[in-house]
Parts: structure tokens; C-alpha cells; sequence
């Protein structure tokens, strides 16, 4: 890939738990915040049941559309877990037991004197091609092939596993942001939003308004842009309109 | 629609703000847990950008795969508010004034003693054809289109009318489910899920390992059917398995 300014990334969270409700899904916004961190802009959020076909589909879609693909779930033991068998077959490649996954594993089951029994390991089952990312927490590793990273599902280990799979990305342009809470409701402050957004294209102007009791409520208005100096001015125009109608607000 | 026993929807999440980290989405768990409650499948749950375009298509492809599409957020006065349009262009239909929705908004800016301004109008333009939903807490109320849901994005407001939408939907068969904590990892068990799934093809088996800390981890396996009998049957073997094999667990 050559180096560009921008890059894309998408996340596939697979698990029916998280469509039933029974689990919050938190790991995208992990990952979400870690890429916008480092300028890598996520342009697409799906969840989709544990069912291959639909797993195989999503994977293909989105790794083409997007630079990057991240996928939560579905890398354990249980026959729930069908995740990396669908990544190899949206790949077309062959899955079979990777030596490396597979000594990892042998040496932390022996170590800890619980079997490493048949379940244990269908999890050094890897596409081929793929290169492990490693867990330190459980041992079973993810893998990433191609611009494809495939993480678990338990959050503490997608998190060290995301940590681990940074050295893999290209990085773009940092978008800098500047967050102002302002008392006043939305409507009060919409007609400048829309004033400052119509004149300077390379900014973009957020609007998120929050409302935790009939006393404590407003608006957090978030302006990003590339450029520092476009950015600074703007935020500057913004307090200004502000000031003027009497708004008092926070940075 | 004629009465079925399975009811599917999926859910649009609309917002910047969700892609960027910024805000955790609470919502799509809380829509997700309300229709399991009511029989009502979750099979897909997206985060799309403010972008007309991609809502549109996202819509579209939604509302046509399932029974039901909720979507959250955008539905304010700013110029990043731009769902009801979407929705429009989506079906094809004029958006304008709703005169009920305009009563709704005068009266409550009249009442609070707050300028009923242009920005705030807007709340009132509503697609031709869309019944309105109730918004108790700042009255700019959601809507509904044949089968699509518009709903805000602040999550009390998001709740309100969520509720205020039940009395519109099928609901299919209750899914019942039983869960069972234990204290093992999913290695042990694999096999004895695997065992029950293949047995059973009412059945739906979920597996979902925690851990909290080197001393607190586990799995808790979800077993699900719309058929009581089975469900009983078949925790009872796999409770067996785990005693047979000294397995500790809690109901």
C-alpha cells in the first residue's frame, strides 16, 4: 500500500450475544478511539450472528471497501466459534493447525497442568498465510492476514491484542478536535453550526446534545479539521457567536 | 403482514460520533434486549456516518432484509441532523411541515418561553406518510414509516420512544433461555457443547467466556429454544456432564 493521508478501517463484531442484547458490545468503541487516535478513520460498524455464511459475506464486503478490516469474536474452542474457518474461506485459502500457534499453546496448557485436549486445539487452527498475533492473557493467539486483523472477543484480550497488531498499520493524518460544551440547547446554536460548517469544507462540525436531568442539560459541540490554523479560527468564531448571544459554555 | 413466529429487524445507527470513539452506543443493547423480550430477532446492527448517501443505501437494504429497521440518531436541529431526509429520499416520498409535530414543538418552545426559531422548525419537517412517535421528554418526536423506526439518539429519549413503539410490532415466539455459570474454561467444556448442539437442532447453544482476573474467570453458556420441554431436557444433561466431571457451576 503506498503511504497516503487518509486511511479507512472497518469492524466486523460477530457473536449473538451482542444481537440478543445479553452482552454490550464495548470493544468497537475500543478500537474506534485507538484508530481515530492514530488518524485512521473507521467508516463502518456491523454486528452479525454466528452464522458462516453471513461472517464470509461481511468479511469479503468490507475488507475490499476498507483499507483495514477488525473482527471481534468467535476465536474460541466452543463450536460457536467459527470464525477463523469463514476467514479462510472468504480467502479461499486452506486453515489448518499452525505449529507456532499450536506450541504456544501445548507449552501454556502443560504449564498450567490442564489437558490440551481436541477443543483446546482447534484453536491453533490458522488460515494459512496468516501471521499470529499474540495473547498474552490466554495464550490463543489471533491472526492477521492481509489488511485483515482478527481479534477475540473478551475485551481485555482484544485489547492487548489491538496493541499488538498497531505495528501493522500505516498511519494517517492526525484529525485534531476541539470539544466546547455549551449551555444551551441545540436550537439555540444551530443556525452558527450551520454557518461555520457552509464555510470551511475542510472542517467538520459535530452537534451532540445530552440531557441527564431537566436541570443539567446542552450541548457538546466537537470541530475537527487537519489544519491547526483553520481549526483554532474557527473554534475562536464559534466563541465569539457565543459570547454575543449571551451562551455560556466550557472548553 | 400476516402473522408469523419468528419477526426479524436490524438496527441503523446513525452518528459521527460513534465511529470516531467519542460516544459509546448504548442504544443498539438497548433495542436489542427489548425485541428479545417481545420474540423479535435481531440479525444485524450497523454504524453509518452522517452521509446522506450511505444512510439512504443502508436504509434500503435494510428495511427490505428484515421485518423491522430502527434507526438512531440525527433527527435534531443541526446541520448534522440529517435522517428524516434520508429517510424520505430512502422511500421516495416529500418531506414538509408536519402540522402535528409543529403544534407539538410550539406549544412546548411557548411553554418554555424559548423562540420557536428556524433551526428548531426543522423538527417539525417530517416524510409524508410517517405516523409520529411520542417524545415525552423534549417533544421533537421520532416517526415511523412502514416499517421503519426513527428514533433519536440521546438514549433516554431513544428509550421513550422505543416503548412508545412496542404497541406497532408483531411479536414472534418467546425465545427461553437458561443460563448456566461455570467455573471452567471452554476447553472443558467443548466437547459437551458441541455433544448437545448436534443433538439438538432446536436448540441454540451460546458460550461465553469471562475473565476479570486470574482467580475470576469462567464461561457462561446460554442455552435458548422456543420449546420449554427441550430446554429443561437438555440443561439437565448438561449439568450432569459437568458433575460427572466435577465441574462447579452456578444457575
Amino acid at each position: 500500500m503506498n503511504k497516503k493521508d487518509k486511511y479507512s478501517a472497518s469492524i466486523l463484531v460477530i457473536g449473538d450475544e451482542i444481537l440478543s442484547g445479553r452482552t454490550q458490545d464495548t470493544n468497537s468503541n475500543q478500537i474506534a478511539k485507538k484508530m481515530t487516535e492514530i488518524g485512521i478513520n473507521i467508516s463502518d460498524i456491523r454486528v452479525v450472528p454466528d452464522t458462516k455464511e453471513i461472517i464470509i459475506e461481511s468479511i469479503n464486503e468490507l475488507r475490499k471497501k476498507t483499507d483495514y478490516l477488525f473482527t471481534t469474536g468467535g476465536i474460541g474452542p466452543t463450536h460457536d466459534d467459527i470464525t477463523a474457518e469463514s476467514i479462510a474461506s472468504a480467502f479461499g485459502v486452506e486453515i489448518n493447525i499452525n505449529q507456532e500457534a499450536f506450541s504456544i499453546l501445548k507449552a501454556y496448557y502443560d504449564e498450567i497442568g490442564s489437558p490440551f485436549n481436541e477443543a483446546r486445539q482447534r484453536m491453533a487452527m490458522i488460515p494459512v498465510g496468516a501471521t499470529l498475533i499474540d495473547n498474552p492473557i490466554s495464550k490463543a493467539p489471533g491472526f492477521k492476514l492481509e489488511n485483515v486483523f482478527v481479534f477475540a472477543g473478551i475485551p481485555k484480550i482484544m485489547t492487548s491484542m489491538l496493541e499488538n497488531s498497531i505495528k501493522y498499520l500505516d498511519k494517517g493524518k492526525i484529525v485534531l478536535s476541539q470539544s466546547i460544551k455549551v449551555n444551551a440547547v441545540e436550537g439555540d446554536i444551530a443556525k452558527a453550526l450551520r454557518l461555520l460548517d457552509s464555510e470551511e469544507s475542510e472542517l467538520k462540525i459535530g452537534s451532540y446534545p445530552f440531557f441527564n436531568s431537566d436541570v443539567d442539560f446542552g450541548v457538546n459541540v466537537v470541530i475537527k479539521s487537519v489544519d491547526e490554523e483553520r481549526l483554532i479560527k474557527s473554534v475562536d468564531k464559534f466563541k465569539e457567536f457565543l459570547n454575543q448571544n449571551s451562551i455560556n459554555f466550557d472548553n
